[in-house]
């Protein structure tokens, strides 16, 4: 597991200058393109280029199941997780839709569905185990299970490097995640379970209350609730998280190493992005946030990773559907500053 | 003038009901896709679509001149104005960058710059006069005058029925113009100065107080510091609008009448807007706002005309600049709405 510590490629200081000193020659009042200037300035220190761009998108979704379900706390039944990688490779679903829009190259990487599946469109059978053990009576995984799932999300960054991917969007499916992603952020954030526990897809409120029973259940049985320095974040992935979410965690911090940008989903995207800069501070950087989900916790999550998402939709579906929707803002970001006239080249009087 | 009170295009219930119950079949928890389910079934209700579609922008910046430049109220000269037509011509702008992204049919029609400007591409010269007369001495403009610029507006709105344009954006281009856009704003909220005025496009501390003086000495001298309830709208915009605003102004109500969905761009937009609606208030569910700008009256102007704002990115450059950064959120949302399976078509279980 040594390969999750090594540092992310380097940020261009020269680089990032010269792009802002470029926006600052662009035909517009100084500082008025707002936060696309800063998107653009931050790519070009990632990609070590004056003119960044986004062109190519790989979009991953995640999908597995979760033993938790048992304790009533998701208003879908469990079945719903792969019959929703059915309708990813029927391109029936959100995300499907909005990746076709942006012309992304999308797949789904499935690391533990309760049944198996056929084989399937765009769909990548690395099933670990059918689904995750009930995390309030037992760890939700063993150590070999937990290191598969970081590989899986590995092996998802070197084909985005193999397919010259620009930026990477990590999407997750499995019913009861929310719960499984509410647990973590209270280990991590040292937070009561009434902060942290939304309604996820929709449970009611007896559904709510059961939620909270089973994560803080969990936070004891696994004794999760001391400060967060004193968590051993990798063994609280193991005991509280699910497959999808540790894909998601293997796939931003190696996409950070190999030096691909990231863009970040909803709540249980970015409980995964808190676990993998918790894991490897390094990678920060390379992180872009796209949305502040409606789900309770999240607000909470972002804060902790001193993150400003870029839309605010009121969205809370996941499967990197919040992300999808930010893509054409750090696209057209990008394009505003490398075709944008100076004001020496248009001819434009300054202030 | 009786055109401008001829109601907008009615708005079709029965439409946005069956849109309403299509969102509920969608393979998504209820309401998870949050503002993108109501800017669908909204747009339904308002094109008479069960599956409503923004394929066709089209984008027209209105620009002129404003004589109370003369009280020193901008960060850059007025000469500005005719260059930035030009560089609009020549595709060096942000809009035309954002327009060209977006496949949108770009225009400008210029209104009023001091200097005539020789032939320009997608540049239409509609001159009424070399700016407006400075309003802290007089009436920015002539009746006739007002209701040449709003009739250019609504010539802008038949060019959108003969293009087949489904949505409609009007940006705006002219040096001093937040100061006109905060006159107007001061007089129709009836409040003070200081609350709506900004920097615009950078001015200085001593500018600002330079601009609030503008204001104050307009508001007095027109007699625009009374109950809103109190004011002729039309007349107001005569004595203290630009060429510019009331081109918007009459593109939004004759775009309305013509069942043309409008995004309104930032804070002289949304004044425009706002006049628009006192004039005419059967087009305001026609009018989608975009963004919230930096500038700082346009959360007033926004609460005044009920308006939740899609993005807030901390622009505040104008030219339609940030209603073209949400126009890929609307048209996603239609795509979404239209292309997503069903439970049942796809098999999926409801919670």
């Amino acid at each position: 597991m040594k390969w999750l510590t090594i540092p992310a490629k380097a940020f261009n200081k020269a680089l990032e200058s010269q792009a802002i000193e470029r926006q600052g020659q662009l035909t517009k009042p100084p500082g008025s393109l707002g936060r696309l200037e800063t998107i653009a300035t931050q790519l070009a220190g990632l990609q070590g280029l004056l003119k960044p761009s986004l062109h190519q998108v790989m979009i991953r979704v995640f999908a597995a199941d979760h033993g938790v379900v048992e304790e009533g706390i998701s208003a879908f039944p469990q079945i719903v997780t792969g019959e929703m990688v059915k309708n990813f490779a029927s391109e029936g679903a959100a995300i499907t839709v909005l990746a076709a829009g942006l012309k992304a190259d999308f797949g789904v990487i499935n690391l533990g569905t309760v049944n198996a599946l056929p084989e399937l469109p765009k769909v990548q059978d690395q099933r670990i185990s059918p689904g995750t053990q009930n995390f309030c009576k037992q760890a939700a995984m063993t150590q070999v299970q937990l290191e598969s799932a970081l590989l899986s999300g590995q092996a998802v960054a070197i084909e985005a490097i193999a397919g010259a991917a620009q930026l990477f969007i990590g999407g997750e499916m499995g019913i009861g995640n929310t719960t499984s992603a509410s647990t973590l952020a209270c280990a991590l954030l040292n937070q009561r379970a009434e902060l942290l526990v939304g309604r996820g897809t929709g449970v009611d409120d007896d559904g709510i209350i059961r939620k909270q029973t089973a994560v803080t259940k969990a936070l004891e049985l696994h004794g999760l609730n001391k400060p967060s320095s004193d968590i051993d974040v990798l063994d609280c992935l193991r005991c509280v998280g699910g497959f999808e979410i540790a894909g998601l965690v293997g796939a931003y911090i190696a996409c950070a190493q190999a030096g691909i940008v990231v863009l970040v989903d909803g709540f249980i995207s970015s409980v995964a992005a808190l676990v993998a800069v918790r894991v490897n501070p390094s990678i920060r950087p390379w992180l872009f946030f796209s949305h502040q989900s409606a789900e309770a916790g999240h607000v909470r999550v972002l804060e902790a990773l001193d993150a400003e998402p870029l839309l605010s939709l009121n969205m809370r579906l996941g499967e990197a559907s919040g992300a999808a929707m930010a893509v054409p803002i750090m696209q057209m970001a990008c394009r505003l500053h490398a075709e944008m006239a100076t004001f020496d080249s248009a001819g434009v009087s300054e202030s």
